[in-house]
């Protein structure tokens, strides 16, 4: 058997990278045997050599990114410093030299991923980021490939884990949104500064990734909506749980049947026994439903040093026998050839809601919101009013029917305007999963 | 953008190649786009023209195989006869005429796969068969490229629809086997002779087509520890409710620290709480667990015309692209290059057990059956004894610990040569799922 020597380069040695260096390290024997490619990690690049010297002695630890890239022994180029500034030139500075790159980098990919792309397409090179999404699952993959046959109709996915974590703690602990995150961020799993994850950012640019592949359409950061989960109250936990629900932070991607796409990043009310409900701590689970397909779920780690790591060396070895590269040049699926989706206007979106009304317990409150709510077309689909405990302010939950985003809004403009209501009514969104379209005519069996 | 015209034919036009014909023509914009690619059904092979005249006027119909397959415009031909002669002597026509090969025929893969593998390599060409295993499932994709930087320690799977669906009939309605059989035959989940499926075979098929891919080993049908659901009855289903758990038919491929296989199907008691206690009906699922990856599950139909020809056709896009003609060329994971798996002895495999003893109620009678379980060094997790109705035969069932097979097999001789044991003791294995091997040292947040 023939052997390959690949020259690599890796962009930052943090969790990840640590992650990449271990399994090239001790794995290189596996690798040799199933894809008959040495690996020559010729540079590792860091910003502090000094910091990693101990953890890796034999590493060729560099602090020099162009010239670790520039080195004409180096084919591939590993990108995983995060950031869009020097991450986007160094990736553009490798596919302009004729090198391919992987990298994990959704925030890059949401914003830069068209140009980067054609870059790459230019020098008949390829980007691989099966890390980008979904940490060890094989989504990108199986979006590209596994599923080619598939009019894909939607994507609904737990992408991030930090929030999940969290959002974990919060039903099973009955924590407060700062109570969990202070403990997830003394447990490493949340950042110092954990804006990008909390506030959806994040799981929104892994939906834009996965989305534009999907519906082979171009997006930009604008085309979601995107809410975190700082502002959830543990009582709309409870609430939710007393409906036979759970709350978990979704990224929604739907297609109907003028093409137009929703995208969405929300806390949602998912059933408790919908399988989505059971996916708790650091894992993601993405479904899709395709026209053929039908229902298909992907669920694994969704961050995390060796879990990120698997899908960076699949990359590479995917990269390095050639079939990342071909699909790259032969599928038009990949955003740099695609048209800008067609965005559905958000005031059009279609969701069930859940409501949370702090009202003055007095009489006609009731009336007076039920009354904004039909007015508006809006139908109710549950309502949940406890005794009060202090007779003044009373929490009335309700739930709708499907109504639409912008009857939604403008009912809530007026309710919240009612002299009764104390405080500013919490909205979240409900989902029942996409049905299968005709999969099987016998599908409840 | 460049079009190319592939030629195909398609051996076979039953339920999955209906499908295949169905994307094809109605998804042919989409396939062009996305691949580049237009599939020529040059042939569409069948016994009786005759029969499918009507439902498909325009297509192609034939009975000669051979001149379809020897047309020089047929690049890839689609398998999807069935059955392992004419199938076999067809695919070994193709492939000698350089042609790659699309089929959805796990009994012709587990039976000769390394030979017509080796026959493909030989001449140049691959055969793609993401249909056999899981349906539209892309999970050889997975196993073969996405998990590829992983060594896999462990498989466990759903993967036979017809049991599962049955399975899940006996358990929600309280039906008997041969009722739940006798219905999903008319609805047309179960053949007229169910007897591959309900006998394991066809879950042992698969498991040994995904398991010699994971562990990169040749198997034979004999590696695999084969029993059927012919045999569950209510009561058993009944008492795994009470103690817990979930009768599921489980593929399961474990790897020791020997790298021995110890590959079984059998029906198992799954905890309630476990996500495989969830996959009802058709649905397929399949766990894997990676050293770097972990857990991951993979979820979706299993069977059916449109899942299984989204496989089906998802693999003739990626033959045609080139992409899995590359993987097969350069990936040395595929049985033909591969020694015979180290097969654990069928008597040192470890499991949990579930015995359900009939006894005559008298005394002394629960001493004897736990003294001879001690006697073979087994210990016991649960015991359920019910107050007998007619009081004559007492069922006594009893969980254990992990024991060996062999432990077992000895222990049950004893049993049931008792004097007071009145039937043959019933044994069914509990399994607890493989745990993660150090992915994340806080993986239980």
């Amino acid at each position: 058997m023939s052997e390959e020597s690949i020259g690599i380069v890796l962009l930052g040695c943090g969790v990840v990278g640590g992650g990449v260096v271990k399994i090239l390290t001790e794995q290189a024997q596996m690798l040799r045997r199933r894809a008959g490619i040495r690996f020559d990690l010729r540079h590792v690049v860091v910003r502090d050599p000094k910091k990693h010297a101990g953890q890796f002695p034999a590493l060729p630890l560099t602090t020099n990114a162009e010239a670790a890239i520039d080195d004409p022994k180096t084919q591939i180029v590993i990108e995983l410093l995060g950031g869009t500034t020097t991450a986007g030139t160094l990736i553009e500075r490798a596919l302009r030299l004729g090198k391919s790159v992987v990298t994990a980098n959704k925030s890059l990919l949401a914003l830069r991923g068209p140009e980067l792309f054609a870059l790459a397409r230019k020098h008949d090179r390829c980007i691989a980021f099966e890390a980008s999404c979904g940490g060890g699952i094989p989504i990108i993959d199986a979006i590209c490939r596994g599923l080619v046959a598939n009019r894909i109709d939607a994507i609904v996915g737990i992408v991030n884990g930090t929030c999940n974590t969290i959002l974990t703690r919060m039903t099973r602990n009955g924590w407060s949104y700062p109570t969990a995150l202070e403990e997830a961020q003394k447990l490493g799993f949340a950042e110092a500064d954990p804006t990008l994850d909390v506030s959806g950012r994040d799981a929104a640019q892994k939906l834009a990734v996965l989305a534009s592949l999907a519906f082979n359409v171009r997006l930009s950061a604008a085309d979601t909506l995107t809410e975190g989960i700082q502002n959830l109250q543990p009582a709309d936990i409870q609430f939710a749980h007393d409906l036979g629900y759970v709350i978990k932070l979704l990224a929604i991607a739907e297609r109907d049947s003028e093409d137009r796409l929703a995208l969405r990043v929300h806390p949602t009310l998912v059933r408790q026994d919908d399988v989505l409900a059971e996916v708790s701590g650091g894992f993601n689970a993405i479904s899709i439903y395709g026209h053929a397909l039908g229902h298909a779920l992907f669920y694994g780690r969704g961050a995390g040093q060796m879990p990120t790591a698997s899908a960076v060396v699949a990359d590479l070895v995917n990269v390095a026998i050639g079939t990342t590269p071909l699909a790259f040049r032969r599928l038009k699926i990949f955003p740099d050839s695609a048209a800008p989706a067609k965005i559905l206007p958000i005031d059009q979106l279609r969701s069930r809601y859940f409501l949370r009304v702090s009202a003055k317990d007095q009489p006609g409150v009731m009336a007076e919101i039920t009354h904004a709510l039909g007015q508006h077309g809006i139908s109710l689909s549950a309502i949940l009013q406890r005794e009060s405990v202090d007779s003044q302010i009373v929490p009335v939950v309700i739930t709708t029917h499907l109504a639409q985003e912008g009857a939604i809004r403008g009912a809530l403009k007026e309710i919240n305007a009612l002299p009764t209501i104390t405080s500013p009514t919490v909205c979240l969104r409900v989902i029942d999963q996409p049905k299968e379209f005709s999969v099987l005519s016998k599908s409840e069996w």
